[in-house]
């Protein structure tokens, strides 16, 4: 067979070499880590998934068009499942009788869609999840927002370089109801089109307006609820507010979450933002966003919010919840715009691996000893096998940026002793077996 | 919609629970320790791929019949791998040139396969992989089988529980070609047989045997094959063993594992087994099987082996390796058996998290202060935002196992003092913020 496959992957989808591999370690462990300060579970589900949930609950267009389908196997159709909402949703209804409230659930899922590849878009990419269902008040919105601001400052991150904008649905429902009298039928397309408003032009967004309403107060409302990031300046654009709206559920939740965080430590890195709506529709409440705010461009990176209607198509438990899905592939495109990735990450780090040179193949199970009272401490090692010249396997152990060698050769095993080298002053002594971890550790710490 | 789907997710695939998940960590996480520990890297690909190259390495059955496979995208057929093993040959001949051999790489991909599900058997599964790649040495072997080793010790398994029968196909040859006289195209039947029976009775063996073979001294050497655990005993079947044998590269490579194993210190766990080939057949040397030595049912649980040939379909570059794949569902069922796994390991551990009772809504800025400096310190805490009586906190706290409560009122908040509570104890005091991480630190540490 001459004809050679290949060697990269389908389109769209990325192989984990080792160096790509430590780079994803290093963000989900950060990630996970704060997440379990917060008490959060980690769970996840499989990969293939009934299409009937994700038909229930998504966009037709995202399960039919953009999504992998199997083909049809026992006359089920599944799907690669392009989010993780719907089976975080089928797990909660199943044991949310026996669970104590607030479920505080977190998950790292692999998720694929079939569309178009573009900077931090992939066909298989990981989100990581974050959601606590049953608490009510306020203060989950807080406990997520202050996870999101504890997972970027975790790598350095300021609020210079990233903002959290939040706002609330029922808010605007409020507005539009209360201020602007847009007629019930028409508020979704206000929320489509607050949604869509950053990837257009301005002449684009004037037209939309233009053509889809006719009163001139409700475009003007709409322009300025997508361009305030203050509160007491959106309502001073209205004569005669009712006390109907100071009273309006919408209102009253966002003074509140507002006056949470000024009371808490993230106020730096929050705003409110009246244009920020998200999407999908099965936001009933808060809502966010989290904006690079680079110069050039500032982008979403993320988004979230609350939802009243999770379980509905499992149980009829009714259960509130609020949360986001951060894509790692946009987390790792922000990090990597303000380096707050460590430098030599992509490298292995040999500086705390034990490298042990051996000068010919007879003192094999004296090697096999050490390499085992090494392990047996939780130090890593690398035997050489190839009984090379001494000076080959230094060399070697030299370009990997290796601290410590140990060079066993037939004197040292007859004698169970170990010559341990520090790589870095260049001295070397002949030690007993039983001082091995001490000499290790003692030299580790002075190089650290 | 009154209408409910099911809580459960498709035929052969699992949900994980929090509790599924603290297991699948515990194991992996292990696993990975001593991966590290032996100075291997991690890797991953994606779970799609083009079919080819499964068709390509695989048998037929397995990637036609018992595949997930997607409706075709792009003209492309993918499948959902079955295995990781094409796409670790992809990989590593993408990078060979510019890699130090030997390449030491583990993963612990999910893998799927459309067959029926059973005790240990799923539709979607995890397999830790580790392959040591351009090292021809029987050291590489040995490493393989060490590491093996260090897995089941690392949970408390005992030789008692667990053997690896080791081989060599090449040794299996010499005896068939040599000693047995097999006509050359007749060896890869005495593989399959050896190989399938384990799992047919005594009666069904025999009659395939003397459908198979016409010359009783075949039959009668296939069966001694097949019995015997030990060479001596096994040669001492044939006269006149012409020296060609023993100069063979198979009898050679056995004997010098044979004796490498002997000098290291996992000989009480390794066994020579004349019958372990292997079903698959790009097993080229060594081989070995992983059996749970349980009274009731000695069963496999995993195995691998060497391989010769695993770039050519992506590369002319000639290289050997060894590793395996265990699947995980085999080990925990192994790990149970023998009660190797903690007993809590399910159940969440809150013994190190600090519970934060709450007496009233205004002290609410002075929690988040207050966790905020927990959560510095790696400590985890939980804030109980419903603001409840104090005793319903309490006992809530201690419903959950908590060894450390902070009560904070308004008295608290004013003087920036804390109310500790030893949950075990039952002594409290009040004391500084500044005192909070040591007094926390003194309490777990007399706790434990």
């Amino acid at each position: 067979m001459s004809k050679k496959f290949s060697r990269n992957p389908i389109k769209g989808m990325d192989d984990y070499f080792p160096s790509d591999m430590r780079v994803f370690n290093y963000i989900n462990d950060k990630l996970r880590n704060i997440a379990e300060l917060y008490c959060y579970e980690e769970y996840d589900a499989p990969i293939l998934e009934a299409i009937e949930i994700f038909e229930a609950k998504t966009s037709d267009e995202l399960v039919n068009e953009q999504s992998f389908i199997v083909e049809k196997k026992e006359g089920e159709r599944l799907i690669l499942r392009p989010e993780i909402t719907p089976q975080l949703a089928r797990m909660v209804a199943k044991i949310s009788q026996e669970k104590k409230k607030p479920i505080r659930w977190y998950s790292n899922p692999r998720l694929y869609r079939y569309e178009q590849p573009q900077r931090g878009r992939k066909r298989e990419f990981y989100q990581f999840n974050v959601d606590i269902l049953g608490e009510d008040t306020l203060y989950a919105e807080l406990e997520i927002l202050q996870i999101i601001v504890d997972f970027l400052t975790d790598f350095g991150a300021t609020s210079d370089q990233f903002q959290i904008y939040f706002n609330n649905r029922r808010f605007v429902d409020a507005i539009c109801e209360i201020l602007l009298e847009v007629p019930k039928q028409k508020i979704s397309q206000i929320y489509s089109i607050l949604d869509k408003a950053d990837k257009m032009e301005e002449s684009e967004f004037e037209k939309y307006l233009i053509d889809s309403f006719e009163s001139e107060s409700i475009i003007q409302g709409i322009k300025k609820l997508k361009d305030t990031n203050d509160l007491d300046e959106l309502l001073a654009n209205f004569d005669d507010i009712p006390s109907e709206f100071y009273e309006s559920k919408g209102y009253q939740e966002l003074k509140k979450l507002t006056r949470l965080i000024e009371d808490s430590e993230i106020s730096e890195y929050c705003s409110f933002s009246s244009g920020v709506v998200r999407g999908l529709d099965y936001y009933t409440g808060t809502v966010f966003e989290v904006y690079d705010m680079g110069d050039e461009n500032i982008r979403a990176i993320f988004g979230g919010g609350r939802y009243d209607d999770l379980l509905s198509i499992f149980s009829d438990e009714e259960m509130s919840g609020i949360g986001f899905g951060m894509g790692l592939l946009m987390l790792e495109l922000f990090l990597r715009t303000y380096n707050l990735l460590p430098e030599d990450l992509e490298e292995p780090d040999y500086s705390k691996i034990i490298y042990i040179a051996t000068l010919d193949e007879e003192v094999a199970p004296y090697v096999f000893k050490i390499s085992n009272i090494l392990r047996d401490q939780n130090i890593s090692c690398l035997i050489d096998y190839r009984f090379e010249n001494l000076g080959n396997q230094l060399s070697k152990a030299n370009d990997l940026g290796v601290m410590i060698t140990l060079i066993i050769g037939p004197k040292e095993m007859k004698e169970k002793r170990i010559t341990i080298k520090n790589m870095v002053s260049e001295e070397q002594k002949t030690i007993e077996t039983e001082e091995l971890i001490q000499q290790i550790n003692q030299i580790l710490s002075k190089l650290s």
